[in-house]
């Protein structure tokens, strides 16, 4: 057996931002230079960042990812990290090939390469381009087909990227008949609750079918409405973790490996890229004692993703500050304390607007949280500019409750407008999906945390960051006492838009709603499949009517300005979060 | 040679209405064989309407289109159509067949039948998948991998579905090595502007290729964000048109061809699905004089092309009237005499909303096109509004003209809530993508006619639908006289948010920004690349920064509340516009 030491560097690229993360990558290279690693690895796009959907069809943003890759690897040889390899993933794109109607401009390549010695050594890209859930790889990309095995101190690295791992066959057996002696995984792979199990049985069922050990490494933070989780893993051939680095942090996972030397002969294959770095075997080793981080709960890490991805937002979009409407509600208080993990509550402005439904427990709880948190707090009541529009406007039911909505989404704008803080919006998942909300009121805003969980959820997450009060967690605000009021978590949950008013008047309860949205809005079943599952038939039926019909906002009226016709022109789908600009000077 | 008389159905179907769509498919075959066609073909996914997106996601879904289907085919016997072969999109699945991660569940088809005799005789599915543009068919389907030859009277017609003629090699080439007489295209293609021409030369090449005559059926209408222009086109194997449909009108194209009959003995293949219906070939006779439509002007495609994508958005949502905000400027102008095309003016309802930065002749301006057109119209002014919000914040530049804007917004949303009207927007092109314009204030609303338009355009199409007063086409409403004020065409742009405002003060002049914009936004063309193709480049830096900074809009602040973080569970993408309803009891 030969010894490795690997260091896979699991850290947070930001969209377009190409020096940038060029300069987390000769940081951390030094980093592992330092602690003596033999190899290191960054994540899938790492120096473009993940996902730049549309920027892969921009020529000059290919050009600029080629330029900056070359770019890296001499800086990383002036810096004396030559003699270190480097595996990094990039954008770059495919000459010659075949050429179909429809293609990505530019033949894009999800790629990664080694840098050693001032140069690029070898360059590759996905074969498998993931198309589902929140991937769009066919759009922006060709697929690749080689496989490069470099040998470092006499062992055989193969790389292969991402969703390669996912599918069978492809460059995981090909890395296996190639005879590896240790397969590394590139990836972006964000975090879905419940993944990370996922993740970890397919790195061991991979490793047990290439027949080596098998290193991944994971991009760490947030990026637009995606939230990568890290979680790098090195698991050895027959599957068993050997160390896994913490979720949500940047982490350089240092791994000592006693793996097969390369054999004398290899047999050929012209889809692998051999190359021969280093061939004399190291001596194994004593390995020195691994990280092996523990996984956070279900509801640490969703917490965790959250404070993560709101940060990140706000940061890599260049805010310092966000502001959002306190009701009195759950949402709106998870939100507050949310913000205040993710950038200090000194950094969160908190508006209390209430209107003559808003009942003074309201107010008070609202007034509460401001108090335990120190969070910046005005309260501006809202009857007078609902008057001066009902001066004008003969106004009912829907339409009438909806005005007050409007009117404090209009504040919430002002104020950003005014001082540059990023609005935060309070909607969960129940309420969106069954369209209780009101368009361009409570649903306004640039970023909202909790529109992806659901009611039940934000009650668990609530009690849960109430039980951290005083814990030493990253992520979360050193908080001395529950950062959530008691009675906020245990009131009955209302819109207060009219006298009155309970969810449960136009809602079914969350405990049976929320389980069966889960169902219909993300598992696809449709009515039959619901009540097979066990869910009440009159049930289903209100909440498929709900959901479809949208009885608050869908139909009355469908969604916003995105709506349009389109044929005359394409258009760009580009990331949100995004630090690249066209070079303004000739290059 | 055999004579065929075929007919194309180019009509407009809904998404998700499978028994309207399949009562048109029953009307339409009905007239076909009133015209005595021997075989009548409708556009790709006819049965579904297209795009259906992740509907074709649910289980319930394909297996309602896939019933809709079979009882379609008795329908038709049972009305006495089971004679006439009737080809037609609908949305199937694949049973067995490879499955990977991330495989679209259930493994839906973008699917093809013929339907005779009251039972469906071949089934087949798209090759190509198209995901470019505005297409995402490798997230919803899986390939199909059958060519269907059926024998029509002695002619051996071979059926491909859209994307597979775009594509070289494939089914089309497969049609001809199997010696096909015609070679029947049934798509779901959606205009763009000069596409039109592209498509003919597309037919041409392919009917060439196959060695073959073309028939290719295209839908008509709009749907969401598309519209589809017809255009259906009979091609002869050289490449010639025969037989040519209107745009954006249903249409039953019927033409004759005389086409070589199918040899005693064909070439066998196991990717082919043969079928004979009726062998004996029907003596060549004299064909009907075909339709030939000549193509509308780039100006009026692209005009008829907003009436319909408004008329259909609103129709097929259950809207019946639409509000709007009617400034005195040429975008609120033009849209406002979309809308009266589209659904009749005495379905139009303009709110005029001056505020303290209104000229007199804007309000003057706007009173004269109610006048013309004849819309409702109301005036309320904001003063009161704006000044409730400004007692309680202090508001400045930016800050202060978004209000005003906003306080518009609340007015058509309140209007559009007590009413139900649809709220139509203004905004252009230019302005959306440099960001001129308020979030939540004028970008607001539920469809925007214009959204994909520039400003220059804009006013080629006002001028060009004051010249067509009096004439008589049919997506036109018949004003007798020029149905916008000539003052309003050549004004100077202004958003009036405060003294003195002009376009020109924020925005490079349009004459200059508007080809830049195009180069940049649909061209995906880099800074040197617009320098290098002559556009000056001090301008190109300034709009490049417009565009990626928005510094009206994306900079101050993020776009809407889409950005969220959604790892926690899949979120469905549906067409908004859908009629099919899960069954409401157990079927």
């Amino acid at each position: 057996m030969a010894h490795l030491r690997i260091a896979l560097a699991q850290v947070n690229s930001t969209v377009g931002d190409l020096d940038g993360n060029a300069d987390t990558v000769v940081e951390w290279a030094r980093r592992a230079a330092e602690a003596g690693a033999h190899l290191v690895a960054f994540p899938e796009m790492m120096l473009t960042g993940y996902p730049v959907e549309d920027l892969a069809l921009r020529a000059s943003f290919v050009e600029a990812s080629q330029r900056a890759l070359a770019g890296l690897a001499r800086r990383l040889a002036d810096e004396g990290l030559g003699d270190l390899p480097v595996v990094t993933g990039y954008l770059d794109r495919r000459t010659g090939g075949p050429v179909r109607a429809g293609q990505p401009a530019g033949a894009p390549l999800n790629a990664a390469a080694w840098l050693h010695g001032g140069e690029v050594l070898v360059r590759s890209a996905k074969h498998h381009l993931p198309n589902y859930g929140v991937f769009d790889e066919y759009r922006i990309f060709v697929q690749g087909d080689r496989l490069p095995v470099v040998r470092v101190n006499g062992v055989d690295v193969a790389t292969v990227i991402c969703e390669d791992l996912w599918q069978d066959g492809g460059p995981v057996s090909a890395a296996g008949e190639a005879g590896a002696g240790l397969l590394l995984a590139v990836n972006a792979s964000p975090y879905e609750r419940d993944k990370d199990d996922v993740r970890l049985d397919l790195c061991a069922r991979r490793a047990r079918e290439a027949g080596c050990a098998l290193a991944y490494v994971n991009m760490v933070g947030g990026q637009d409405e995606l939230v990568f989780d890290g979680d790098s893993v090195v698991v050895d051939p027959d599957g068993t973790p050997l160390a896994r680095a913490p979720q949500f942090v940047e982490h350089l996972l240092v791994t000592d490996l006693a793996l097969p030397a390369a054999p004398a002969t290899v047999p050929d294959d012209a889809a692998i890229d051999r190359h021969v770095l280093s061939a004399a075997p190291l001596p194994d080793r004593p390995a020195e004692p691994p990280t092996l981080a523990e996984p956070l709960d279900d509801l640490a890490e969703i917490y965790a993703a959250l404070v993560l991805g709101t940060r990140d937002y706000v940061r890599k979009n260049g805010f310092r500050s966000v502001v959002l409407g306190l009701s009195g509600g759950i949402d709106s208080a998870l939100v507050a304390t949310i913000a205040s993990d993710a950038i200090g509550p000194e950094n969160v402005h908190v508006v209390l607007l209430p209107s003559r439904h808003s009942s003074e427990g309201s107010v008070v709880d609202a007034e509460d949280l401001v108090k335990r948190q120190g969070v910046n707090a005005r309260t501006i009541p809202i009857a007078d500019m609902v008057e001066a529009f009902e001066r004008q406007l003969d106004l009912h039911g829907l339409a009438a409750e909806n005005l007050q909505a409007r009117v404090r989404a209009n504040i919430w704008m002002a104020l950003s407008n005014e001082h540059g803080h990023l609005v935060l919006t309070g909607g969960n998942k129940s309420e969106l999906a069954t369209g209780y909300s009101t368009l361009y009121g409570d649903s306004a805003g640039g970023f909202a945390p909790i529109k992806d969980v659901f009611k039940l959820t934000v009650w668990e997450l609530a009690r849960w960051r109430n039980a951290q009060a005083g814990a030493d967690l990253p992520f979360l605000h050193p908080f001395p006492h529950e950062p959530i009021p008691e009675v906020i978590i245990v009131k009955e949950p209302s819109a207060e838009l009219r006298p009155g008013q309970r969810d449960r008047d136009t809602l079914p309860e969350y405990t049976v709603l929320d389980p069966v949205l889960a169902d219909y809005v993300e598992r696809d079943m449709g009515r039959d499949a619901l009540v097979a599952a066990g869910h009440d038939a009159a049930l289903v039926e209100r909440t498929i009517r709900l959901v479809d019909l949208a009885e608050y906002k869908r139909r009355q009226y469908p969604p916003g300005p995105k709506i349009t016709p389109k044929n005359f022109g394409r258009d760009r789908r580009l990331p949100i979060t995004n630090r690249w600009r066209e070079p303004s000077t000739r290059s």
